[in-house]
């Protein structure tokens, strides 16, 4: 549902995004065909979008022809995980003095950019999305784009009218961007820690929570009094970096943001993947070690843990039993009544199943709840009810 | 490591072999070769085993020559499992007035058999187990195969000395074997209930709790009563049949063998199915709801569940912390210390870490103690302490 046919493909075409690419061309030949390397529709039908990882360049990675040539947008690097803060951090950042340690929030990732002269959010798989690149335009200052043509916003998009994670605890109205990482067309090279902050202020851009730069000695412990903190927050956790970018952060999360995923996981239990609850489970176990929890704390955490898994588990089951469907329920703000249309049809080509309902106004602009429908849950549940067997 | 290098297969051998079981010869031959049929070893060498459900043969399958056509004993059939009683039951067994209820006993499923005149105890996967032949041989009246050689018992070995599932719940001393079907070599078919419970009485066979015939109208509620009952004495579930044995076998079981698993499970959170924990913890939402629980029985539920996962999860974590290694710890009783030999030898053909300790006399037996080493999740754990990312 997300490959477009690509018919013929000029050979001459193949053979100059090989040269750019540094690939065989029977290599860039076999990525079309297999949609590894995919064509994006409509109206940006020229950008081409890597479904895999291939070689050094990410999943998500976006490439388009510019002049005579190509230029490409880095995919979103994925970050690793420290299961525990100690020994992790000094192993994997061994040889600083100092790390920079910065909030993980939970929004949706998107990279906003200059495509030929024209600025478009880019999601993490690397489809343009019409919603995104309308707010992200609408709250971006974009003399940052024409001062620096050759840079990527890396950020969140977040906040309530966010149609993929709404969420309301950051206290933001409607959706705000907050960029972590600026990068490099091309290469992907992110600037360093001290840069970023200086181009960001410079466009009142809005950054990721700084929690500033910690001895590598006393991280483990500094950052695990960050992460209670945000857990009662309901925060997702931090990423923590090399203040030069050097080497690749870590991330490391809060219980409440893994009771938070296990909540949504549960809640659609046949679609989430096994794997992401296990994960979700495990890093529990590792985290009440770690910080060597007395007997009261281990047991408000193992009945956060069971709330978190049964409560969705069994409303979703009721609300079957009852004849509901199972839906999400989000919401998006517009300006113009058409990037409305074009994201329906967006979400339509992605295979999500969405019901718009009718906008409504809200100043000089609309507002307009979405239900996303979670058809596998729905109709095993359904089928259980029917008498159906496991 | 279950498997068996066939070498030269005599050709005769393949056509005899393909007449038996109605296949064509090439067919037989790409069994051997994908070891889909593969041979026991040492004195069962002869023994040939399904490793796979091939057409109607049951996963587990084993067959052997007999004088010059063949035998075969059917694998345990996989019993379906009801999520909801209502109207599982009613829609499965439509047609019936009654159903028969027993009790699903949790210990190791063994068929016992004479096989050439020699009585063995097969396991679920069709291996012959040493240890629980010589058990067998020991506890169950060997008349019964002298006057049925083509009946095969299909049961559970339960207790203590059970290394593979040991329970002290029965209040069995050592082990049991408990029976609960009764089947004929070669069709697999099963006696009826009648039937199977006149002949365990003549030989004194024990079989498993049976709770009588239920009018399937009521059953969903009778058998909640049961569950309950069944649940406080951490037993499993039941089984429930067909009287007359036409239709399949469901089963149901209680929450607390669902933590039971789960405790188990995450205890080796590494090697454990990630299906094996999931629909455990989905078994517990469908309860809650169809037993339409309150307030209170459903916060006990959600604690039982977090604890059933986090508490094991945290004492692996935390022996890997210092520094012990990861085990099961189970025990054989035998009467000759030739059987803990032999049975050494078998797991560690099967690919199990044991390690066996000095066979400590008890009465005219001996008891020996033997820890399963649980190496996956072991080492993954020690990674992760030391510094390894997820």
């Amino acid at each position: 549902m997300n490959t477009e046919e690509m018919g013929e493909i000029d050979p001459d075409f193949i053979t100059r995004l090989a040269g750019y690419l540094g690939f065989e061309k029977e290599k860039v030949q076999h990525l079309f065909e297999k949609n590894y390397l995919a064509r994006n529709w409509g109206k940006h039908e020229h950008m081409l979008r890597f479904d895999k990882e291939i070689s050094h360049i990410e999943h998500g990675t976006v490439l388009y022809e510019k002049g005579s040539s190509f230029e490409m947008i880095m995919g979103f690097p994925k970050i690793r995980r420290a299961m525990v803060l100690d020994p992790t951090l000094k192993k994997h950042f061994s040889g600083l003095e100092k790390v920079t340690v910065e909030e993980k929030m939970n929004g949706y990732n998107v990279r906003v950019a200059q495509v030929n002269g024209e600025i478009l959010a880019i999601t993490r798989s690397g489809y343009v999305c019409p919603y995104t690149t309308e707010r992200a335009k609408e709250k971006l200052d974009l003399r940052f784009f024409d001062d620096f043509p050759e840079l990527v916003l890396y950020g969140e998009m977040l906040g309530p009218d966010n149609p993929y994670v709404p969420k309301e605890i950051y206290g933001i109205e409607s959706v705000e961007f907050y960029i972590f990482d600026i990068r490099e067309k091309n290469s992907g090279n992110p600037l360093s820690i001290a840069r970023k902050h200086e181009i960001l202020e410079k466009y009142n851009l809005l950054q990721v929570q700084y929690f500033g730069e910690i001895l590598l000695e006393t991280a483990a412990e500094e950052i695990a009094k960050i992460i209670r903190a945000l857990g009662e927050k309901e925060h997702e956790g931090v990423v923590i970096k090399d203040p030069e970018m050097t080497l690749t952060p870590l991330k490391y999360t809060s219980s409440q943001s893994n009771c938070s995923d296990l909540r949504h996981a549960f809640k659609f239990y046949n679609e989430a993947g096994r794997d992401y609850m296990l994960s979700r489970i495990v890093r529990e176990g590792f985290q009440t070690v770690e910080w060597d929890e007395n007997e009261a704390e281990f047991k408000k955490r193992f009945m956060q843990l069971g709330e978190s898994i049964l409560n969705p588990l069994k409303e979703a089951i009721q609300s079957v039993k009852n004849g509901q469907r199972l839906y999400e329920e989000v919401r998006i703000r517009v300006r113009d009544l058409k990037t409305a249309t074009e994201f329906e049809d967006y979400l339509k080509r992605l295979g999500v199943d969405a019901i718009f309902e009718e906008p409504q106004p809200a100043g000089d602009e609309y507002l307009i709840n979405i239900k996303k429908v979670n058809k596998s849950t729905n109709d095993k549940t359904q089928a259980i009810w029917e008498g159906e067997l496991w």
